[in-house]
């Protein structure tokens, strides 16, 4: 039977599995990417891992490489959250070991690929996925075909500025950038302007915002925790305000939610969907649907960038 | 020798040319839009038109059409600046009358077309056109076809909300919106707001709303009038900080600026550049180019409109 390998690079985790085209991960391994302090040592590993999940049997078509900071030419531009830095040759290094195709792009751009293949957007040629964990990256398709820019740098919409009062800074000094209000990270900052904002109770008197964790906030909603609930409603306000401006640029059919704030469920998707349906155009309402990602989180970045190899073989 | 027709739909004036491969305009002819009441009898003025500037030594391939508010499937779907109402079947009607292959897309999508069949977008693959008129146009290129959206609604930056603390209304009611501030309308606003904000001398303290008239602000900042210097900053900085928004989310080549408040040359260019390189994230840095159309602006939307033809033939 025929299969691809999908690889995962990220900032703490690399993860490597064999993808088959019915999107079931047959086997996979993971390894901490920070142990790997120079990048030649850190090739070496993944090709090994490679070699120890894919056995004689299997034949392998193709490896698909979801990573930050992607560029069109196979290379990762100084990345903000990895250990090594200037323009790394990933691909040429990686194929010069094994000898199979090899593709590269954004981790959220093979999120796109992903829902296209297997997830809620099969059959759609026009669509946005968003990826909120620790940052918000953006995955944009038009025509069927992923918007993909000059060198590979489109769809940063986490560095997008949303030109509120607040005016919080991004890591890269974004004034306003929407990954700095619309994340994981981003909702952890803005339990901590509601409690300069309010002073009413909150579990979140108590602890300090390194121990915070999503799941806590969404459990304080659910105990009615007004910061919680404040939290999440200024969240959405934010996120479905600029997916209505978003809509103004390429008219998508779905834009698609996932990753770890996504797990709150209906605490951020009902606030956003409020905003987005009042900030939309008259002549794009009812056409533009919101949908949470389908596919299962615990594998869905490798099978994005397994279908990176799908796509493109 | 083989030619096409470009007819450019406007709220005043209809224009109609026979344009050949090499992006000239042969013979054109043009009638105010306005006078026709009901849609058939200005269906019969274009079809009278057309036989009128085609001669028979002439072949004609094509149609093309640029107007606002075009569908994907033909139609104009209510339109704002035009005398009739509903869904506009443009394209079946003409398509009776006239044996020939008709194309109809929104008019800055068109634009975007001419720019890359004759202007300054020639072999690029990603680039925006802003048309600077009445209101604010757009058309997006990516991977070198039009992102026309789900059912052609896209590229409607016009009404992009930037979120400022002015907060005026476009004509849809969209608060913040692009075009209130960056438009031929929109510098006459902020003619108003500076007037409203100063008390310095101007030659437009003399000058009501309704006799303003682009050149007038020109010609006034040469003069050093401070209130027209203000309000060309002002216009350049919304334009220059909205244009490094917009790359976060194609990442073009290039963004071409057309139409009337261009004309202004350096007053509207020099602030918008300066602050589109204050607001560009650093890995864009030296990758996206400001230009100016090249397409002599007399012809330019009846070129544009043709090419619509050429490109889909």
């Amino acid at each position: 039977m025929k299969n691809v390998i999908g690889i995962d690079i990220g900032g703490t985790i690399t993860k490597i599995g064999i993808v088959s085209k019915d999107a079931n991960c047959l086997k996979k391994i993971s390894f901490r990417t920070k142990e790997y302090i120079d990048f030649s040592s850190y090739i070496d590993k993944i090709h090994s891992s490679i070699n120890k999940i894919a056995s004689d049997n299997i034949e392998i078509l193709g490896v698909g490489i979801g990573a930050p900071n992607a560029s069109k030419n196979g290379t990762i531009e100084t990345p903000a959250n990895l250990n090594w830095s200037g323009n790394l040759n990933l691909v040429e290094n990686l194929k010069k070991k094994i000898n199979l195709p090899v593709f590269l792009s954004n981790d959220a751009n093979c999120a796109a690929i992903g829902e296209m293949m297997y997830g809620n957007a099969k059959n759609l040629k026009d669509f946005i996925v968003i990826t909120l964990g620790t940052g918000l990256g953006s995955g944009i398709v038009s025509n069927g075909k992923l918007v993909e820019g000059y060198d590979g740098f489109a769809a940063e919409l986490g560095h997008f500025s949303i030109n509120n009062s607040e005016g919080r800074l991004t890591g890269l000094g974004v004034k306003g950038g929407l990954e700095a209000y619309v994340s994981a990270t981003g909702i952890k900052r803005t339990i901590m302007y509601m409690l300069s904002k309010y002073m009413n109770d909150s579990v979140f008197r108590g602890i300090a915002f390194k121990d915070l964790h999503g799941e806590d906030i969404t459990k304080a909603a659910e105990n009615n925790d007004f910061i919680a609930i404040k939290a999440y409603e200024y969240t959405g306000k934010i996120l479905g305000k600029s997916l209505a401006n978003f809509v103004t640029f390429s008219q998508p059919e779905a834009i698609i939610l996932t990753g770890g704030l996504t797990n709150s469920g209906d605490w951020i998707m009902k606030p956003t969907k409020k905003s987005f349906n009042e900030n939309l155009l008259p002549f794009y309402q009812n056409k533009v649907k919101i949908l949470l990602s389908a596919l299962k989180e615990k594998d869905s970045t490798i099978l994005g960038s397994a279908a990176l190899v799908w796509k493109n073989i």
